[in-house]
Formats: structure tokens, C-alpha cells, sequence
């Protein structure tokens, strides 16, 4: 048996668990929570993600260790990658930490991104205030996701509370671009550097937290520019794993936003939408396997279930929908399951989803 | 959470399980067997099938009770029965571990079946050959499974011979048919009577054990029959969950085999190749979800790994192969995994399988 180490055992974990038992690969995580998603995956070592010593005992019992949380504190890693393979490199993981260096790494790979400025001080922000216009968006370097660590200044009288609000940490401020939509693309690269890319997905979230995600948002221009840029990436970092590049589209450009080293939670329609999941090409990249085929088996729809788990979970499955219940307790912006969708048509799709939200509404 | 009671941890109920944690369903089992692949999918009580005090445990934390092998005691699940729902009812099991049952059955409703005749001494063995012809196969009414409990009869002179070996025990006398092929049928029917059946399998044994699985096997003449018998075996037990029906084809006729009342092997293909998974139907079914769809994402190719597993499976995986391992230690004939292959057409499924036949034989 092979064995994996997993560091976090949210639902990404679970789902990368599940992957890995049918393929005949063991996963075992390390996660603090009581109950930890994952718990249903595999064995999990109780214990905080930097604890050295349960992570040294996690590396000492896998092949291979790779996060599903981003949060990890890279120093650790790096220590840990003297004894066992981390993947993907804790490089790329020291990228995605830090919004500054994640930008830095896009300009220099000649992605485009928002116009932006760095701001360690309320004057910083006053500066770039005048520099981009506003409004414009400040978040700070580290520790954001779903929409955390974020704040939307629209007028300069904002700009002293936001920066107090934020903890006056070191930020950066982004131009507020009025885009048309927000896509995903997300690849595997496997150990001899091959790539994997699937079908762009096109997201919805809302307050910070994705709600819908369709895929593929066929758009062959887009599709084009964000392929070329996600290898960019990928081989930039000399990655391997999985990696989800996230970017708004304005008519037929792309301006990335922001990369997660991981399965993503935008792709989680692979499961049932694509011949091989993100899951499952996650770990047969890390474990040098050849990947899987990401071609879409049809129109996907996917929907995230938020705060509670649908009251109705039988009008979603006659409505076509597969359930994925993480087996998280109820709590308002906690991410519980999602509900997947595949149809013949995007037509279809669409009415599934309008469908299925009306379900979830009720 | 909904929690599902299953007699037998084997990899039907691995999988099982695997399509309950998605769905949110715990999965728990009782099987005797020290590492039964179910217990990578959930918590296994570890009994004999018909260890009535643990059936009793069993059925008291479940609100159904299902199986996944054929050899429980019929009389054990029915005093179980007052106290939580069987699916499917131990009726359809006490049909399937009887081949006298099982034909009179069909012949009931007008399935056509091979002849044959009831066979209770060799003075019988030897009427039924003079009346059916030789060769023949005699098969113990009981307990037999993956060609186990069959011998065949070409010579007057083997029918002593035969009859000791399979132990002088009730028995029933078939014709043997020169078939073009073996065929399945595999559908689910749920709470209200609704029904969902899967696309014809075309299916391959070698020494009485399942080697290979296609579908959808493209016959409308006999993908009309296979599915009027197959409602009229499940209207007639009156069915909740999945049932597998093997026939042989014969030009445009087909002749029922046996069935299985329980998710089957030649329905592995399910799980990459239809909308929904055999697995999942089966749950939806006796929970009384809405069935999922059962239409073919491709055209799906299945192999058992029989005996020992891939000594290569990079290889299988880089010839497009998904690989199940059930997680079963290496024996001559027992089944400890499968591999599927989805193709966008019948021949590249063929070239497919065959490369990875040959990838098997190294």
C-alpha cells in the first residue's frame, strides 16, 4: 500500500481520501479539529498543522506528503522536506501565503493582473488611493480566504477605519475592476513535468464565498490565456500537484487574481463532470503516476452548500443533483457540501442550477 | 446522519460505502473476515452472517438493513425483519440461493430459461440426460457462486462421477447452450416502484469467473427483452434496491441465467461509466432517495483483477485506466480489484481493453 501524508482534514482531505481508497493509496492526516472531515477518509493524527513532532511522525509513515490547507506554516515543511518529499514544493505554497509575493511572481511570468499597490501604513493607502482611484479593494498580505482579511475602501474617509479594521497589517490595495466574470483553471503537473489541464470554470461567489461554479465557461480565447498562464506557473514553480490559477475576465482579457497550491474548491465538479477528478490527479501527480483524463463528460454545474444543509435533500437528487455531505455540524458561512449537476447542454445545466437553487432558497 | 445496516463487508460493500460518505450515509457492516475491504469505507462488527445477537446490534443502529452476499441465512433476516426494514426482502434472497426457485421463478413469469430438469439422485442425473442430451451442466442448487458447485457432464460414463463430486446434493440439470454471448441487466427500483435500469453489459467469464465487462452492449432487440424481464422480476418480488440479471444471448433471444439481488461485478463499470453509480442507486433505492440516471457517460470497459494485482499500474493508468484495489491480500482466484476504461467510441474501448489485457499478462 501506498500512503500519503495530508496535512488538514477538511472536506478537501475527505475528498482526496476517498480518491485514494479506491485507487489503492492510503491517506493520513494531521488536523486539529475534533471531527475532521477527513476522519471518514482515513486515520487522522490529532494535533495542530505546525506541531512538529506528529508532523515528522506523518512523514515518517508516507511517501509523500502534500497540504490541503494553505495556512501551513512553510518554515515547518521546509524542515519536514529534508526527510520526505512535500508536494507541491513549499515554494509555491511561500507564494500563495503572501498576496505580495504571489503578485510579484505573476509580473514576472507577465500575467496580467489588477493594477495594484503595496501598503504597510494608512499613508500607503491614501498614496495608492490616489494612484488607482477608488474604490479599491484592501487585503492583507497573509491569512485571507473566503473573502477574510478583506475591505472594500469606497471613499477617503475610509481609508483610516479600513486599515484599523484590518489590524493595520502589512496589505496590498487593488484596483476595483469591474469585470464581466470569474473564471478558474486548474491543472495537475505530474513529476516529469507533464501537464493536465481542465475545461476553465467560470465561479459566482458571494460575499467572498464561492456559490456556484460552472464549467466548462467555454470561451476559446479565455481557455487559450489561461492555459498558457497556468503552465507558465506550474512549471515556474516546478510544481507538482495540483494547482487552481483564479481570474477575472474583462471582454476577452485575463487578470489573475489568485493561485491556491491545492485541489480547489472550483473544481470539485471534476468529480462526476470530468473522466478523472482533481482528486484523483492530485495524487497520482504527487505519487508520479501518469494522470488522468480531464475531459468533460458533459455540462457541470456546481453548487456549494453554505451555513446549512439543504431541508430537502430529496427534491436536489430528483432534481439531478449528487449530493456530497462533508458530515460538518451547521454554522452560518461554514462550507457543509456541495451539490453537483451534469447535463447534456449548458442550457440545461443552467435550468438544473436555477432549479436547484430554488430547492436550497426554500 | 442516515445510517445503513450491510451483511457482508467484501468490495460490494466497500463500495457501498464509499458512495454512502459522499452522500452522507454511514455504512455499517458485520462480516467475520479479520481486514474486510469494507473497513476502509466504515465500521465493520465483526460476526458471523448469521450471529443473531449482532444482526440484532446491527439492525438497532440502522433504519434499514441490506446485504451484499448472497449466503446469509434467509430465516436470520427475516426475524430481523420485524424490527427494521430488509431491502431488498429476504423473499428475493430466498429465490437467488435456490437455482430450483430461482427457475420456477422465471418460468412463473414467463422468462425464457435453458432446459432443465430437478436433479435429486444420479438416477435423475441420468433421466435429465436423456432427455435434455449431453453435454449437460449439473449444478447444485445451493451455494454456489463464480462457477463453484458445477461440473460438466459430456460422457454417460462421467454422471456417477460427477454426482459424488458435488456431493450427492440436490441439484438442477441444465442443457448446455452454445450462446453467442453472456449478457447482464442491472436496475434499481426504488420505494414508490419507480425503476431505473442500466444499459445491457456484455460480460466475459473464464473459469466460471467474471474477466471482463462492456457496456452499453448495443442490441435493441435484446435491450427491449432484458429490460421487460428484469421489471417483471423486481414487480414480482416486489424489489427495493439494486438486482442484477445474467442472461445468454442466442440471435435475437435471450435465456435467464440467474439474477443476483444485490449490486453485482458486472456492474463495476457503473461507477466511471453511467451517470450514477450502481452503488448509489442501491442506497437512493433502499433509503427511498430519488434513483439517479442511469445513462452511459461513455462506452465503458471493465477487468477484474484476478489472483495477484498489476505488477505495473502506472502502466494501466497511462493506458487510460481507472484502478479500484479493494485492499485484499494476493490468493489464486480471488477478485482484488478492477479496472475500468471510458471511451468515446466501442472500438477505442476495445483497443483499450485489449492493451489492457495484454499489460495484465506481462
Amino acid at each position: 500500500v501506498r500512503r500519503v501524508g495530508i496535512i488538514g482534514g477538511g472536506q478537501l482531505g475527505q475528498m482526496l481520501g476517498f480518491a485514494g481508497a479506491t485507487l489503492g493509496v492510503e491517506c493520513l492526516f494531521q488536523d486539529p479539529a475534533a471531527e475532521p472531515p477527513a476522519r471518514m477518509a482515513g486515520e487522522v493524527l490529532s494535533a495542530p498543522f505546525d506541531c512538529r513532532e506528529t508532523l515528522s511522525l506523518l512523514a515518517g509513515r508516507c511517501e509523500v506528503v502534500t497540504y490541503e490547507f494553505e495556512n501551513v506554516p512553510v518554515a515547518a515543511l521546509e524542515a519536514l522536506s529534508a526527510s520526505v518529499p512535500i508536494r507541491p514544493p513549499p515554494e509555491a505554497l511561500r507564494r500563495a501565503q503572501d498576496r505580495l509575493e504571489e503578485k510579484k511572481l505573476f509580473e514576472a511570468l507577465g500575467i496580467p493582473v489588477v493594477p495594484w499597490r503595496t501598503v504597510d501604513s494608512a499613508d500607503d493607502l491614501r498614496e495608492a488611493a490616489g494612484a488607482l482611484g477608488l474604490p479599491l479593494v484592501l487585503k492583507t498580505r497573509r491569512l485571507g480566504y473566503d473573502g477574510k482579511g478583506q475591505a472594500i475602501i469606497r471613499e477617503e474617509r475610509d481609508i483610516e477605519a479600513a486599515w484599523q479594521r484590518l489590524g493595520g497589517r502589512a496589505s496590498i490595495a487593488e484596483q476595483c475592476v469591474s469585470f464581466d466574470r470569474e473564471l478558474s483553471v486548474i491543472g495537475a503537473r505530474g513529476l516529469e513535468g507533464e501537464v493536465a489541464v481542465y475545461p476553465l470554470t467560470e465561479n459566482v461567489h458571494e460575499q467572498g464565498i464561492l456559490r456556484v461554479s460552472k464549467a466548462p465557461a467555454e470561451s476559446a480565447p479565455h481557455a487559450r490565456a489561461a492555459r498558457k498562464y497556468l503552465e507558465d506557473l506550474l512549471g515556474a514553480l516546478d510544481y507538482v500537484g495540483v494547482l487552481a490559477l483564479e481570474m477575472f475576465a474583462l471582454g476577452d482579457n485575463l487578470l489573475a487574481n489568485e493561485f491556491a497550491p491545492r485541489v480547489h474548491n472550483s473544481g470539485h465538479w471534476t468529480i462526476e463532470g470530468s473522466r478523472t477528478s482533481q482528486f484523483e490527479n492530485h495524487l497520482r501527480a504527487i505519487l508520479g503516476m501518469p494522470l488522468g483524463d480531464t475531459a468533460c463528460v458533459g455540462h457541470a454545474g456546481m453548487i456549494n452548500l453554505i451555513g446549512t444543509m439543504p431541508r430537502d435533500r430529496e427534491a436536489l437528487l430528483a432534481a439531478g443533483f449528487y449530493l456530497h455531505d462533508y458530515g460538518k455540524r451547521e454554522r452560518p458561512g461554514r462550507k457543509l457540501g456541495h451539490a453537483t449537476v451534469v447535463s447534456p447542454t449548458a442550457d440545461a445545466r443552467d435550468r438544473s442550477l436555477e432549479k436547484g437553487l430554488k430547492i436550497l432558497a426554500k
